[in-house]
Formats: C-alpha cells, sequence, structure tokens
C-alpha cells in the first residue's frame, strides 16, 4: 500500500495532536519533523509526544529535512502570521511539496497580504504544488460553514454569526494574549501595548465570505473589550476574582455602504459557565431564506483545528496548483480513509 | 457585460421558482424553456410564471430548443428519478451544455443506478460538460452538510441526522406521495401498490455520505410508517380528523456489519405544529468531538431547492468535464453575483 508521506514543522500543541492523529493512520507515514526551536532536537516523535511508534528524529535544520521529492505534504503549525509562515511555505514549495498551514491569517492571506498571496499563488504554480490554509477558526466556524450554509439561499441581507468558547484548557500563552486575569486597567495596557490581541483571524472570514458571495466591503471594524467576571473563575492555570477580566469579547463588523453586512462575535473566556454562559456556535442568516443555526457546545478548537489540517490533506494533495482557500476545494469532510487512492496529482 | 446563458427544462413548481430567481439577475439569460406537458406551448415564460420581463416562448421540442452551443447550461426540473431525467440530460450533454438537474436519485445516482452514473459520466467527458444532481434534500441536508461537519472530526462512529419539515405548503401530488389524509388502511395499502413513497433520496443521501467517509455500508434498511394524527390538522389542500394519517415517517438505517452507522430519519407532515412537533433539521454526530448540530426551523424545501440549483451555476460550469456530485465540488454558496467572472471552463 502506498503512503501519503507528510513532513510536520512545528511541534507545539497543534503540531504534536496532528502527529498523534497522523500516527493513529496506517496509510501516512510520518517521514520528517521539524522545529523553530531547539528543546528536543535529535529525540525520537513517539519519545516527545509520547504516542506512537515514530523513531523519526526531530531536526531544526530544513534543508536536511526538505529535501527534494522526500515527501507529498508538509504542515506547518509553527506561528498565527503570515508575515512568519511565509518562507517557511516557499522552503517546502522549492522542495515540491504540497502544504497546508493552520497559520490563523493564512486562512486567506489576501485579506491582510495580497502581494504575499500572489507570490506564493505563483510559485506554488511554478512547482505544480498546492498551498492550504486551514483550521477551525478561521477556516470553518464562522466563514466556511456560513459559506455553505448560504447556498441554500436566493439572497443574503446580513450575517451575524457567534462562537462562544471556554479557554479553559488552553495554557499561559492563550491567557496572555486574551487577557484573562489581567485587571481591567492592565487589560486596556495591554490592548494599546499589542500584548493583548484577542482572536486572529476575524479580517481572513470577512474577506473569504465577503468575496465568495460578491460583496465588497467598505471597512471592517473591530472591538475588542474586557469580559469582566461577577464571580470567582478558576483554571489550573489561572484564578480570576469578582472584577478581574475572565476574556476578550471580540467583535468584528463588516460593513458596505456604511452599513453592517457581517458580525462576527467571539466572546473568548475561562469557566463561561460560572457566569451562565452556554457555549456553542451560532450562525444567523437575514435573507431568503432567515436561517438559523447552532452547534452546542462548540466545535472544540484544538480538535477541530487538528482534524481540520489533517483531513484536508487528500483534497490539498488532489487540487490543481496554487494557493487555494477553504471555498476553492471540495467539501472538507472526515475522509482520511479515502486517502491513499485519491492522493496523486 | 457577457451573460450565462440558461434553458430550463420543466416548468412545475420547482422549473417556476428557478425561472423567477434568474430573471431576476441581470448576469444570467434565460434562453429556452422546455415543457414536458403541451399546456401553455407557444405562450410567453414570464406570462406563464407571471413574474419577469422574458418573451421567451415556452417549447415542448428538444430539438427546437437544444441547438448546439445555444446554451452554457440546462437545469432539468422534470422528474424525480434517474431512469426519466437521464435522456433528457443525454440530450442537453450532446448539445454541449452543462447540466443541473433537481432529480432526487440524480443527488447520488451511483446508489441505485451505477451504469447510468458510469454512461452520464463517460458522455460528459466526451462533450467537455459537466453534469450536477443537486436540491435541498438529497444534496444536502441529509448529505453535504452532514459531510462538511465531519470535517472537523478526528474520527466519526455513527451519524444521526433528522429533517422535521411542514408540508402545509405542497399541493395534491405530494399530499398523495406522503399519504397525507389518508385512513392508517388506506396509507397501508398505499405503501403496498406503490402510491406512496414517502422521500425519495435516502439510499443517495446514505452513499454520498458513506462514499465520501470511506465506509462501506452492507445493507440500507428503510422504514415508512403512518403519521398518524391525534387532533384536526388542516390546510387548503386536505383536512385530517383525529386518527388520519398526516404525514409519513420515513426512515433509513445504513447499516456496516450489522451495527447501524448512519441513521437518517424524515417525518414529513402538514401542520406539524398542532401537534407540538417543532420543525428543524438536527445532526448528531458521535465521534471525536461529539457534535451536535440543529437548524430552527427546517431549511424550508421549496426555497431551498431552488437556491441551491440556481447557486451551483457557477460551480458547475467552471467544474472539470463529467458527471459530479455535491462533495465533489467547491462549497456551495448564494455566489450568484460573481457568476459572470467565473463562468467559464
Amino acid at each position: 500500500m502506498e503512503k501519503v508521506r507528510v513532513i510536520l514543522w512545528g511541534l507545539g500543541a497543534m503540531g504534536s495532536g496532528i502527529a498523534k492523529a497522523l500516527l493513529k493512520r496506517s496509510n501516512v507515514d510520518i517521514v520528517g519533523v521539524l522545529k523553530v526551536t531547539e528543546t528536543h532536537r535529535g529525540e525520537t516523535l513517539s519519545s516527545v509526544i509520547g504516542a506512537g511508534q515514530s523513531d523519526v528524529r526531530i531536526s531544526t535544520d530544513p534543508d536536511a529535512v526538505l529535501k527534494p521529492g522526500a515527501a507529498d505534504i508538509v504542515i506547518i503549525s509553527t506561528a498565527s502570521f503570515t508575515k512568519t509562515v511565509k518562507p517557511q511555505i516557499e522552503r517546502a514549495v522549492r522542495a515540491g511539496m504540497n502544504v497546508i498551514t493552520i497559520a490563523e491569517e493564512m486562512a486567506y492571506p489576501a485579506a491582510q497580504s495580497p502581494a504575499a498571496a500572489c507570490e506564493l499563488d505563483r510559485l506554488a504554480k511554478e512547482y505544480g504544488v498546492t498551498i492550504l490554509g486551514t483550521g477551525i477558526n478561521p477556516g470553518f466556524v464562522l466563514d466556511s460553514l456560513i459559506i455553505a450554509l448560504t447556498g441554500v439561499c436566493l439572497d443574503v441581507q446580513e450575517i451575524h454569526a457567534t462562537r462562544v468558547n471556554d479557554l479553559s484548557a488552553f495554557g499561559q500563552m492563550v491567557m496572555r494574549t486574551q487577557g484573562v486575569g489581567t485587571t481591567p486597567e492592565e487589560f486596556q495596557a495591554g490592548l494599546e501595548d499589542g500584548t493583548i490581541v484577542g482572536h486572529v483571524g476575524f479580517p481572513e472570514s470577512m474577506q473569504m465570505i465577503a468575496n465568495t458571495l460578491g460583496w465588497k466591503l467598505d471597512e471592517i471594524v473591530q472591538t475588542k473589550e474586557p469580559i469582566i467576571s461577577q464571580v470567582c473563575r478558576e483554571t489550573p492555570h489561572v484564578v480570576i476574582k469578582p472584577g478581574m477580566v475572565a476574556g476578550c469579547r471580540h467583535i468584528a463588523y463588516g460593513k458596505q455602504n456604511g452599513q453592517v453586512k457581517i458580525t462576527l462575535e467571539h466572546p473568548q473566556q475561562v469557566r463561561p459557565e460560572l457566569a451562565d454562559v452556554e457555549t456553542g456556535d451560532y450562525i444567523r442568516i437575514t435573507g431568503t431564506p432567515d436561517l438559523n443555526l447552532q452547534i452546542k457546545p462548540e466545535i472544540p478548537g484544538g480538535i477541530g483545528t487538528i482534524a481540520m489540517a489533517v483531513n484536508m490533506i487528500p483534497l490539498v494533495c488532489q487540487a490543481s496548483p496554487g494557493l487555494k482557500t477553504m471555498p476553492d476545494l471540495p467539501l472538507p469532510a472526515a475522509m482520511l480513509p479515502k486517502l491513499v487512492t485519491t492522493c496523486k496529482k
């Protein structure tokens, strides 16, 4: 049986999760692992992630791992921003490999980096490979799923979607970038100095929706407010007393001729249930017909992102060359069993 | 501005709805209308459907309308079964036109007519055009939407989906084929003589899901039971007294190794609210993670089918030649404004 050969670049929480998922599949071979930092260099993949039977050694040397033709696809889980992952994507492409990345901005790089998107598209076509950015959000809940739902509409006037999730499972980095555990004053200061960022991906989801529907947004406005807790909330990483910040209520408005056409809300906090907030994904479309969708509880972010990266492998391998976005490709699906028969361009 | 040239074949409730939707778009030209029956022959489209400004004359002569190169795409809304629409599809294909049909069985013709599916695929490739069967159900709610949702799953153990709708808006034909207004004895007799059919499309939705996920179903079992009303229910077309049949509870089970992997339920009835039944579309996936989606009220069947037929036009025109199914094509979307720039193969 011919296997799909995968190189992983990045071995944080998401990269490790992708590795674990792939090691369970008999039709995939992880043939290389690249890390950005030196920790665990030279150790075996399985010893580092504590799963599977892989004796592939962790490397930090792209030249050694990305040998032309050594793999069918590289999955890049190293960073959130196009600027950071673009050189990594380019190295993989020049080695003749398809690329999936979960970098949030790469879900729709034309939104903030149109020149970079063009360069990547050109390079991918030159080397005959496909590049895709995906993930749970951006990539699915607040964009692809909305787009697919509009398929049953004769017209769409307005879109309003909300993803209410629980950050409790996440670690220090997420707490910091969402401002969890700060005072309202510290939260404000963090927004101003850029250490509190909220959700990464709103311009990408907005433009993915708008461009697919043929809308032209004049303006995208984002607001970030502290979710100030009325109750005590505790996680292994943080204790929030009443009056402190439990998370960030990040909202984006996409406007056309001064009118809001798309509203995407993403209040992210720890232990929302203690404030009687039910987690869930909610999509409301005003149009013909009106639509009202909910997924409760919300699709879990970590598993969802790992699954999207894994499940898109066969679709990316099969796609025509170039930089693709989720609306360019067939429906995502938990289709890995079919991967072998479909993974040749 | 170059317009997409469309021929409509079939002008029942769905065909007329598609005509009305297309007449509102400035980037589409309806260049021909074919009917199967003689009524309204020679009249103008707009006079027959009571909308728009189209003076295209209704024809019943395929040879006169399907002149090679006369249109980019034909939308066929004449019947539910592959056997009936296949010759119509073939005529359109031989005239060099792409085809969208809302015939339920054509949503996944390989399910019940694999040889016909192969023939259509071969013919479409020979003529360099694309054929797609779509609609709200089969085509979206109980198949494509489920498939897209599994994209966030690392594994899927079982799928259970239910579409609870209201038939009140439909006419005599639907009442008859669903057994609405019969006695329980008449319902039983109607099932036996084939006049009461329930939902058309379960084998198609089942096989679309199973094949996309790489599952092999050993058996598809269908049950049809009368929904016997406890209360009086009245519509313009029918009065149901307590003890009479308000609709058909049609369920399909897809089994693998004796175990049910996919359950699709579609209880169709008039005025469900009088029996305290809330309409809605419900999808429950057991896997990693579990998912629980609902759309309430349900996506309306008529508008939804019309929208799917219209919205898939650009995706079908752009697709590679052959017989396609929904999972082969990009995400559906209310994308008609973009149609012009994207409608050349």
